[in-house]
């Protein structure tokens, strides 16, 4: 155990060495919001001081959806549900003449729109639903490795926020268990947080459907079933936090007023806690909404934010870039 | 990057250097069963080999309640949860007239088990909401610290398997990535399942109820309401396995039938895979039973690990010790 130790304070040593070089968020500007972030973390992982934190306690939670990557004009995940609708409506004749499939084969997403969440949460479920688990991990993968976004014309997981793909690896580097806590299906998410964001699988917290165990062709199964188990946004977000996790983050990240008491219940931590939000405030190089937007409405933790001196992003001045460089091949 | 590698290296090899030295299971007679795990671990382990599993999909699941500790003469949560009737009586008058918790405050454990499952659920879901989930951590841990166990007269968290701990360890050291999936409360297990196994909250999953996002003196709080969310038994654990961890483990040890699926569900993962079964044989030193038990009876499990050639252990000829060394202050 004693090698153990020694190799431990070797490694803890090269990786401060490796720190104290390089800048580790080189795509956010300098100012303030960087500071506040660099400062937090250099104050938790200081051995000794007043706000040191141990290793095992330093979690952190981010949501996805416009805090990790785009979420406009729609949310990722119903674009999925609706070209879904697309591919599967040759098995479901009946879609032809029955909402919110009728509208979505038509191409009236305006008609989708006017059905409001009703309508949304039918389409999730219709496609979210009555297959395994595998093969729907198959098919978001496919469709993830080849749908793009209308208005930047690449893959959706090109479409990640440079800036928090760097604060991500940051905290890792600085000791921290990194968690997507957010409203989108759990399982979409895991279909690609893996690789885009280097979190595993059993670190996002997400909404679920019920699975169910069974057998086919001899073989151990879990089928999706059409029944909500958890929804994971708003007060949902402490609850599936409570869940899933069992203790407090320290340090929290989200964009809307979905995040709100997930920013709250950090607060609330026994530690020197972080809570921040992104604002979109850059229409030319990304999007600019707030308080009116369907999409992401960010009004009241706004507003909370300001009062209780959250860290803000101001997109358009605190990056420098937006999106990670062009991979070759993605577009 | 290269000093983190560099760094990565030398502890892999100091690990590595500690483990060829000593027996990683010394508490394991030897013989087929300590032979069948340490094979296992070599051949998974083996970089370039045909079974090699790379680090990141190393996930170990092992059910809780006579896997990792006692669960004889009846599951140490029950056990809680009756002294929680009584301490919690004077607050609740109607119970003095009303069962199961009049038979409970009657001393009358026959007629509490006569109820059967009924009566379990009401005493467990009485017992365990209503309060914040701070506040029943606080009472789980105070009553793990007291409560002794009927026939050793022990604390509980002193009654866990010495060798089951040291596979824990063994697979850690591995590069596994170790979970309880148990039919016990998530939250109770949360308790002590860091300082007693090593394995953190957010990776103990369990039964659990549902809870409530509030403000209580204006602070953030979750409360535990009265109702289930999700059961982690039989089928349960496969399902919760995907829920929470949303990937197949390799490495899966119960001791009931309520293990069987998660048994099932882990050999169908795609790599080499292990399941183990502890088998209670040992009536001098611990209990033995299987078939006929009402607590933790293994039958159809037993049949099938027989069947398949997964591995059973003979608590009685395969541990040379079942529980850790008396700890001073302990007793």
């Amino acid at each position: 155990m004693r090698r153990l130790a020694l190799a431990s304070a070797l490694l803890a040593l090269f990786t401060l060495g490796a720190e104290a070089g390089a800048d580790p968020l080189p795509s956010w500007n300098d100012g303030p919001t960087k500071q506040a972030i660099i400062d937090y973390v250099t104050r938790i992982a200081k051995e000794g001081g007043p706000d040191y934190v141990a290793p095992k306690d330093r979690l952190a939670t981010f949501d996805n959806d416009g805090t990790l990557w785009v979420e406009q004009p729609m949310y990722t995940q119903f674009v999925f549900a609706v070209d879904e609708v697309k591919t599967q409506a040759n098995q479901h004749p009946e879609w032809k003449t029955k909402d919110p499939f009728k509208s979505v084969l038509a191409g009236d997403m305006k008609a989708v729109a006017a059905m409001g969440e009703k309508g949304m949460v039918e389409i999730v479920a219709a496609t979210h639903s009555g297959m395994t688990t595998a093969d729907f991990d198959q098919t978001v993968r496919q469709w993830l490795a080849t749908a793009k976004h209308p208005r930047f014309k690449v893959l959706y997981t090109d479409l990640v926020y440079q800036p928090m793909i760097e604060l991500l690896d940051y905290l890792r580097a600085n000791g921290f268990k990194t968690f997507i806590v957010s409203g989108g299906g759990v399982e979409f998410m895991r279909g690609f947080a893996d690789k885009t964001y280097g979190i595993p699988p059993e670190q996002v917290i997400g909404s679920s459907g019920v699975t169910q165990y069974g057998t086919w062709d001899e073989k151990p199964v879990l089928i999706k079933v059409p029944k909500v188990l958890f929804v994971d946004d708003g007060p949902g977000k402490p609850e599936g936090i409570e869940h899933f996790i069992g203790r407090q983050p320290i340090f929290a990240f989200g964009n809307s007023d979905g995040d709100k008491e997930m920013l709250e219940w950090t607060a609330a931590c026994e530690h020197l806690c972080f809570m921040g939000l992104v604002h979109h405030t850059d229409a030319a190089r990304e999007y600019a909404y707030d308080r009116n937007s369907d999409v992401g409405k960010l009004d009241k933790a706004l507003d909370e934010a300001l009062t209780k001196g959250w860290t803000v992003v101001d997109m358009k001045n605190d990056w420098k870039t937006i999106f990670p460089p062009a991979k070759s091949g993605s577009k």
